[in-house]
C-alpha cells in the first residue's frame, strides 16, 4: 500500500510535543478516572511513526502515523472548543467509516464533549429528530450525506470532503483549532475527572418508534476496549479493516480496542466485497467485525480464497449458521461470536469454545458455537429472567439451566449503558428490576451458555407451540443453496401462526438448476424442513427472493418482511 | 503430568452452584466495583472442568480444576469469617508458592478482607514486626515456616501441612467453612462495594529502617492483572510456571493475570533449576516471570536446552544484560522487560520493542532492550523529574528528554498504592507533588523510554563524576566468563569514591582458565572495562566471590557489600 501523502502542516507535531492533558486537581495518587482517550495517547508516545490510520481507496488517500494522527485529534479538540463546545455538549457526526469519524471518537472526547454518531443510512426526517434530540452543538459531516441534513438547521455544520488535503473545510476546521491552541498542546486541554461522565451517544435503529439515545461512558468505553483488544487478540503487529460501521454502536469500542492494542486501522468508505479481498489478500489485515449477512456476502464473493494467513472475524447482530462458519474456516477465517446490542458497547457475551468440542462432527460444532456464551471479559453477570407478569414486577428471577424455559436476557454492570438520553420513562423500564433488560430472548443450557431464542416479538405462535424464527432459520441455511434466509410469522386460519420463509438463493443455484423452478425449490425446502423440524416449525410458505429488507444498520427487517406476508394474507 | 488425588469432599461444590455473590444494593445497572475475584468466578463459570491449578513436585501433589479450585476459595472465605474476620481485617499469609497461597489471593478477598502476605525469607523478628504493625487477626502458615511465628503470639494460627488431604489442618479450616457456610454458596456472601477499599498487604523488603506495609486496591488488582495477562499475551492455552514467588509483591498481580486469562498456574515451593526445566520440557509452561539473577541461573543450568515451543520469560527487578538477553534469546525463551516496584503491583513500565530494531547488532538491541521504556497497558504517566532541592520542595519539574540528565522517576495512576500502611509520614513523602516518587533514578530518552541510572544510594561518585553501578555491571556483565556482578562505591583515598567489582565466574571457567589464577582474571576484567568505559567508572578493584548477598526477594544486599568493603577500606 503505498501513495504519496503528505499531511497538512496543521497535522505535523511540533517537536518535543507533550501527550499529556492537564490533570484534574485533588486526585489521589492512586486513582486516574478511566478514559479511552489514553489509549491514543499512549500509542503516540511509544510508537509514534507506526502507521495509525489508513484510508486507500478513495480518490484523495490518505495515511496518519500514530503521531500525526494524535495531533489532528488535538486539533479537532481545540476547534471544537473553539466553536464554542463545552464539556457534555453533543457534537454529531455524520459519516461513513472515514478519518473523520475516527478522529472524532478521540477528539470529541478531548474535548469532554459527547460524540452523537448518526447512522449514515437514515433518512433526512430520523437524521432530524437524533439532531433535535441530541441537542448536538454543531455536526460534522462527510460530503457524501449532506443531503441529510435539515434545511433549516441552525447549528454549525463542518464538512469533510474526504481528502485530508489543504482546501478542505474539514482540513480548515483542524488548521484553525491548531492555530487557536497557540501551540499548548494536550497540556492546554484537560483531563475529564468523572469516568462516569457520557462518552458516546448512539441512537438505537428501532423499527417502531423513535429511535432511542444509547448514553455510554468514559469508564465503559474503556473496559469494553481493552476487552475486545484482549478477547479478539489485536496487538501491535494487527490491522484491523473497518467493514463495521463505526456509526454502529460506536464500531462496538473497537476504536478504542485498537489505540489499546498500537494497531493499524483501515477504512473503507462502503462495504465492497471485492474490495475487502483485494485488502484480506494484500494489506496484512488480522481482523475485522462484521453481522452474519456481511459475513454470507464476504465468503460468497467470487474473489473469496483460502487465505495464507488466518484473519479473525468478529462476529455478531446474528448468530452464525452452521454452513456460514463452515465457510469462514474454509477460507482461513476464524470466527469468533460474541453477542451485544448499543446499549451493551457491543459485545458483552462471548461463545467460548470448549476443548471437547474438537471431536465433534463440524455440525455439531457448528451449533454449539452459534450458542450466545458466556459473559464478556469485563462484563459482569448474564441472566435469563422470566418475563414480567405484569407492569409492576420487577422482581428477576432466573430460568432453570435446562436449555428450555425461554426467558429474557438482562445484564448490568461496567459496559451497560448509562441511560437512554432524556428518556427517563425508556430508561426506567429497560433498567426493570436493576438490570438491563434486553428484549431478547434465550434459554440457558446447563453449562450456563445462553442461546438467543428470538426477539420477543419475532416468535411465531404455531399451534400453540412457540417457534424460534432463529431456529428455523438455523436450519434452512443448512441447505446447500441456501445464500440467506428469514423466516417470519404469517397469520394462518386453522394454526393461528406459521412460518413463512424468505430465502436467497446462491447464485450458482439461481442460475443453474433452479432457474424457473423456484416453486420446485420451495417444495424441496419444506421436505428438507420436514426431517429436520417438529411439524409447527416446519414454513408452510417458502418464498424466493433477490433482497431482504435491511435496517440501516444491516439487520433484516422482520416487521418489513410481515407486513409483506400478512398484507397477503388480508387479501386471501 | 499425571498422579491419582481426589480433591476433599469439602472441594467439590453442589451440583448447580451459583458462581454470584451477593450485590451490593443501590449500585447503578451501569456500574459494577472492579474487583479481581471476579476473574476466578468467570474461570469457574465458563472453563469449571479446565486444569486451573498444579502443584505436583511434593510428597502429596494436588491439582484442581477451575470448579473445585472455586469452592475451595469460597470455603476459605466462609472459614475465616468463622472464625471473626470482618472487612477490612487483615489476613496474614506466611507461605512458599503452594494452593495455600494461591487460593487466599482470592478467598481472602471474598471475605472482604485484606491479604498480608509475609515473605517466607525473612527471621522470626522481622516476621514478628509485620504481623504485629498489620494487625493481622489470623495467620495461615505452611509447615515448613512454623517457626518463622513468634512464641508468644496471640492470634490464630491455621497450619498448612501441603497435602490438600484429609487431616491436614488447612483442609480440616476449609471443610468447616464449608460447613459454617450452610451450602448458602457464593450467594451468602458479599460483594465488595467500594473499588477502592485495600486488597493487598505487601511488606517491603527495606535495607535500610523497619519494612513498610504498601496497601494495594481492589481496582488496582484487577487492571494491573488485566495489564499483565494483555501484556504477556496470557490465555487460556497458557501454563504458568510459578517461580516468582506469590509473596513478592502479591507475585506482582499474576495470580489475577492468570485467573483472568484462564490459564493453568503450576506451583513450584522453591527455585529449583532442574525442576524448572523439567517443566519447561515437560508440562507445556508458556509463561514465567523473574528477576534476572534467576533467569541467568535458569540458562545457566546444565539441564538447559533450546526449547521446541517457545516460552515468554517477563523479567523485572533489575535490567537484563545483553548477555542474558542472548542467553533466552538461544533457548527460544522471549524476554519481555518491564519494570515496577511492590508500590506499583509490579510492572508499570515496559521495554516495547520498535520495528528498527530487527536491523541492529545483538549487542545495540540488547542495549535498546535493557531500558525500562514506557508506561504499562493500564498505568498512567510515567516522569523523570528532578531531585527536590529540600525537605519542602513539592514541585515536581521533568529533566529534559536528553538521555543525559539524570532524575527520579515518578509515576501515578490506578496502580500505584494507596498508602503505606499506618504510616502516612512515609505516605506523604512517597507522594511528594502528588505523584508517586519511586526512589530510582533514570534518564529519559528523545523517544520519550526512560532508563534507570541507579537506586539514589547506589551511585558512586568517582572523581567527582557520576558513575552509575548498573551500567558498569552491564559492561562487566558481557566478558564471556562472568555469570553475575554487583558494583559498589568504595572509598578512595584520591578520587573520593571508586567502584569495586564483586564477580561469579562461570563454572568452567571458575574450574578451568581460571582455577587458581583468580587475580590475572581480575586484571583482564579490568582491562576488558577500559575498552568499554569511562576510566573513572572503571573497576579499580575486582573479587571474584562463590555467591552474593541477596535480600529476601532475591535482589542483591549492595548496602551489605559496601559494608564488606568499606570494612576492608577502614583497616588499610
Amino acid at each position: 500500500m503505498s501513495f504519496l501523502f503528505t499531511p497538512t502542516p496543521a497535522s505535523v507535531p511540533p517537536p518535543n510535543a507533550g501527550l499529556t492533558l492537564s490533570q484534574p486537581k485533588g486526585l489521589p495518587v492512586h486513582f486516574q478516572p478511566l478514559n479511552p482517550l489514553q489509549f491514543i495517547l499512549r500509542a503516540a508516545e511509544i510508537y509514534p511513526d507506526k502507521l495509525a490510520l489508513l484510508h486507500p481507496d478513495v480518490p484523495y488517500p490518505v495515511s496518519y502515523s500514530f503521531s500525526v494522527w494524535c495531533q489532528r485529534i488535538q486539533n479537532l479538540a481545540y476547534a471544537l472548543i473553539k466553536a464554542g463546545i463545552k464539556p457534555g455538549d453533543r457534537v454529531a457526526v455524520i459519516a461513513p467509516n472515514s478519518p473523520l469519524i475516527a478522529d472524532a471518537h478521540h477528539g470529541v472526547l478531548a474535548a469532554q464533549a459527547v460524540l452523537c454518531l448518526v447512522n449514515t443510512r437514515l433518512k433526512p426526517s430520523e437524521v432530524a429528530y437524533i439532531l433535535e434530540h441530541s441537542g448536538s452543538s454543531i455536526v460534522l459531516v462527510d460530503h457524501e450525506y449532506t443531503h441529510l441534513l435539515p434545511s433549516n438547521l441552525k447549528t454549525p455544520v463542518v464538512v469533510s470532503n474526504d481528502t485530508g488535503r489543504q482546501g478542505d473545510p474539514y482540513e480548515q476546521f483542524l488548521s484553525d483549532g491548531r492555530a487557536f491552541s497557540q501551540e499548548r498542546g494536550w497540556n492546554g486541554l484537560e483531563y475529564h475527572a468523572d469516568e462516569n461522565s457520557p462518552a458516546l451517544l448512539c441512537y438505537t435503529s428501532g423499527t417502531t418508534g423513535r429511535p432511542k439515545g444509547v448514553v455510554t461512558t468514559l469508564r465503559g468505553s474503556y473496559l469494553a476496549g481493552v476487552a475486545n483488544a484482549y478477547e479478539s487478540r489485536i496487538h501491535l503487529e494487527s490491522t484491523y479493516l473497518w467493514i463495521l460501521p463505526m456509526f454502529h454502536a460506536g464500531g462496538w469500542t473497537f476504536p478504542y480496542a485498537n489505540t489499546f492494542a498500537f494497531a493499524t486501522q483501515l477504512t473503507l468508505r462502503t462495504v465492497n466485497y471485492p474490495l475487502i479481498w483485494k485488502h484480506f489478500l494484500n494489506s496484512a489485515v488480522t481482523h475485522y467485525c462484521g453481522a452474519p449477512t456481511v459475513q454470507i456476502g464476504i465468503v460468497n464473493d467470487p474473489a473469496a480464497r483460502p487465505l495464507t494467513r488466518p484473519i479473525s472475524a468478529i462476529i455478531a447482530g446474528a448468530a452464525p449458521t452452521a454452513s456460514l462458519i463452515g465457510s469462514l474456516e474454509e477460507k482461513g477465517i476464524q470466527p469468533i461470536h460474541v453477542y451485544g446490542l448499543t446499549e451493551t458497547y457491543g459485545p458483552f457475551t462471548r461463545n467460548y469454545a470448549q476443548a471437547s468440542w474438537a471431536t465433534l462432527s463440524p455440525q455439531e460444532r457448528s451449533k454449539l458455537m452459534a450458542r450466545q456464551g458466556h459473559s464478556f471479559a469485563t462484563a459482569q453477570d448474564v441472566r435469563v429472567v422470566y418475563p414480567p407478569k405484569d407492569d409492576s414486577d420487577t422482581v428477576l428471577v432466573d430460568v432453570p439451566r435446562d436449555g428450555k424455559t425461554v426467558g429474557e436476557i438482562v445484564t448490568r454492570g461496567n459496559i451497560v449503558m448509562k441511560e437512554y438520553f432524556r428518556d427517563p420513562e425508556a430508561t426506567a423500564k429497560a433498567f426493570r428490576g436493576g438490570s438491563f433488560n434486553t428484549g431478547d430472548l434465550a434459554v440457558i443450557h446447563t453449562d450456563g451458555a445462553i442461546a438467543v431464542v428470538d426477539r420477543s416479538k419475532d416468535i411465531i405462535i404455531s399451534g400453540g407451540e412457540n417457534a424460534s424464527s432463529l431456529a428455523i432459520e438455523q436450519e434452512l441455511a443448512s441447505h446447500p443453496d441456501v445464500l440467506e434466509v428469514s423466516v417470519v410469522a404469517r397469520n394462518h386460519v386453522k394454526w393461528g401462526e406459521r412460518p413463512h420463509a424468505f430465502v436467497i438463493l446462491k447464485s450458482h443455484a439461481a442460475s443453474g438448476k433452479w432457474r424457473g423452478r423456484v416453486d420446485v425449490f420451495g417444495e424441496e425446502l419444506k421436505t428438507y424442513a420436514k426431517s429436520r423440524l417438529p411439524g409447527f416449525a416446519c414454513p408452510e410458505w417458502v418464498q424466493v427472493v433477490q433482497e431482504l429488507p435491511k435496517t440501516s444498520t444491516g439487520k433484516i427487517l422482520k416487521s418489513e418482511l410481515r407486513r409483506i406476508v400478512n398484507r397477503e394474507t388480508a387479501k386471501l
